[in-house]
């Protein structure tokens, strides 16, 4: 057997023991395991500075160093989520449906553990921590593929989360960080379905789409946020814009931001220079369409590409639109299924808005900020799903558990006489 | 674009208008679908007649003839189907969770239509019809691909129900026959990732296996059913066997039969000859391990392949186990997940039980042919999925939707002063 095999058939067994741990056995557990990260602060934060020495000699840019850095607050940042994570309600033993039945049988439906979870991710070392705290919460065994760039960040953490496991009885395979980071090896990985029961990967589009094109076990995406604000021509002006600043300002690089603004014909000529001058005042630029560049005609042209964009940054894609039926075709047509906003004063604008549009989350005069699993009511999140299937949209606690059947009667049978 | 290709993009978009109905217009139209096969009876006959020479031309066993027969009686058996499928409670629109967040916004989730579904399975005609039937009950566009004994049936049946989706608005695209039967056209299907969002492979295990190995899209599972009875020492005897009877001998090819009888050492000596006796009288062959062959002698000897066997005929493997554990292990290592039960006088037994199996479906004193939609209370089933994602054991109405986020507020923004 291959080493990767080994270790997953170990972390298989080994979420057989956390499987049948109760809720106040795991809170207990995660809150070793976020002391243990506080304890081993020393080693992580050294192990750190290899990764960030490497990565600047490798030339690697700013941002990428600052998702990869650590420092006393962040680890206690982590920690503390750690013990967030804890405090949730236990998912696994909820009964989501208990049904008795004519002949006598009861027939409930109850959550159960996915099983193994392999996570697929790139430079943030707290992946390392938070994904391994939610999918252990939910029952799972978690088996962590990070990136080369935070190799010893993640050792780190994950020596310290193992020791804690095993301190609680659970054999340390539970959390097995892969540490043989070649490519062939995450093929081989991928290719264990009779032992994983889910990837999840995050991170740029060409790391998903690569795990989605090899994989063999099932994979939920989380791809690209191209996510639209349409200020309909009944929206309070005022409302409409602090959506569209909301959206687009803070944290331009969230996948939940605004990357096109559609804009009701009947109020463009009110609307878009406002939209325009505040946007630039904070520094975001703006491309439009033909129509809304005779509004404001110094914006620069935006192509279909503009349309498709995940910019990430402070750009956004601009179109005037005839009415509400135009605005939902043109989502149907450019979006990606993961955050669409509407402005509206008009109920039933916004119910048709709603209905006519696939999309994981529909938001009516709310921002698109709020899709986010701590915002939505989920605890916390462990990414956003823009597979149809499972789970679609943030993805919390629950969505790393399924649901089975647990039947119980007194001897009833079906066909005997 | 290939043709396979165009053929799917027009049932995405058919499918749109489909997700658009609301429950009485699909109730109508499934009523509709109904009327149409009774309709087309003649013609649909003609056709099963053609489809029946030539497997017979084939040298076609009885069995496989048997299952691809219709007659007027089997194909009004078909037509109710639909009726009752008509009669559900619509699961779209369902709201599943609703929630008034501190800052205002509510949140709500709510059940979508899952896109379009790829049904894969093999000779029975009637899959065409109820597969039809619930991925539309459900607001799915649904691709068939059928098996080519049963090409002029399906044909037959699938015109019928095309007829009715237009005289309701609905274009025939959403529901699609794949007439080309060729496995490289099957492959590409399989591959349309961006188009489909679920593949259903019913059927053999080859089949399955060739779906799973080669899709890009996701695919629920439905395989085997190696199901247990343990009977534990605390067991009523009576009660046993009426389950152990029920779950071997009325229709040993469905997949909720029991394969294998695990007794409890105290029990065996008293429990195993009854049950042996009861069997053999009905039909059933046994294979025994060295210690039920101790206590029956004239058992043929059990391997360990008989333990991994899904028979579907009336054979049962038998082994005697000295506690509660050993069963739960040897279920753990023979088993596939689909269907466990317990025989037991004992509440915290029955409780181990329930809880160390990760069995799609786990029975307490009830047969394993309530592993079964209809019995459990899900109106009709699309299959039994052994895949630990999404639907896990009978997947009724709500398995063909996913549920997604839709948030209502009143100008709430997250990040701005």
């Amino acid at each position: 057997m291959s080493d990767i095999k080994t270790l997953a058939m170990e972390c298989r067994l080994a979420a057989q023991t956390l499987a049948q741990l109760d809720g106040a056995a795991k809170q207990a557990l995660l809150a070793a395991m976020a002391q243990a990260l506080e304890d081993d602060a020393d080693d992580i934060l050294a192990a750190n500075a290899r990764d960030l020495d490497a990565a600047r000699e490798k030339g690697v840019g700013s941002a990428m160093l600052d998702r990869l850095a650590l420092d006393p607050k962040r680890l206690r940042g982590v920690a503390d989520a750690l013990r967030e994570v804890a405090a949730l309600p236990d998912p696994v033993g909820q009964v989501t449906r208990d049904d008795l039945r004519p002949n006598g049988i009861r027939v409930q439906k109850v959550r159960v553990p996915l099983g193994v979870i392999a996570m697929i991710y790139e430079a943030r070392p707290n992946v390392t921590a938070d994904a391994a705290a939610l999918c252990i919460k939910a029952g799972n065994g978690v088996i962590l593929r990070g990136g080369s760039e935070a190799i010893h960040s993640n050792t780190a953490i994950a020596r310290a989360l193992r020791r804690a496991l095993e301190a609680h009885g659970v054999p340390a395979a539970a959390l097995t960080l892969v540490e043989d980071l070649r490519r062939e090896t995450m093929l081989e990985l991928l290719q264990l379905n009779e032992i994983i029961d889910l990837a999840i990967p995050r991170g740029g589009e060409g790391l998903i789409r690569f795990v989605a094109e090899h994989a063999r076990v099932p994979v939920i995406k989380h791809y690209k946020g191209v996510c639209h604000l349409f200020v309909d021509d009944s929206a309070d002006p005022e409302l409409a814009l602090r959506l569209l600043i909301d959206g687009k300002v803070s944290r331009p690089a969230a996948c939940n931001s605004l990357e096109t603004l559609l804009v009701h014909e009947a109020v463009a000529a009110d609307f878009l220079p406002r939209a325009a001058q505040a946007l630039r005042e904070r520094g975001v630029e703006l491309r439009g369409d033909e129509a809304s560049r005779r509004i404001v005609p110094d914006m620069a042209p935006a192509t279909d590409a503009d349309f498709a964009a995940e910019y990430l940054d402070l750009v956004i894609a601009v179109r005037v639109v005839p009415d509400l039926g135009a605005a939902i075709a043109h989502i149907r047509h450019y979006g990606s299924d993961h955050t669409e906003v509407i402005a509206t004063g008009n109920d039933a604008h916004a119910e048709r808005f709603v209905q006519a549009l696939r999309s994981a989350v529909v938001m009516v005069n709310a921002s698109s900020r709020f899709s986010d699993g701590g915002e939505l009511g989920l605890g916390a999140e462990i990414g956003i799903s823009t597979t149809r299937l499972h789970a679609y949209g943030p993805m919390g606690l629950e969505a790393l558990t399924v649901e089975r059947f647990v039947v119980r009667g007194e001897g009833q049978t079906r066909n005997l006489p």
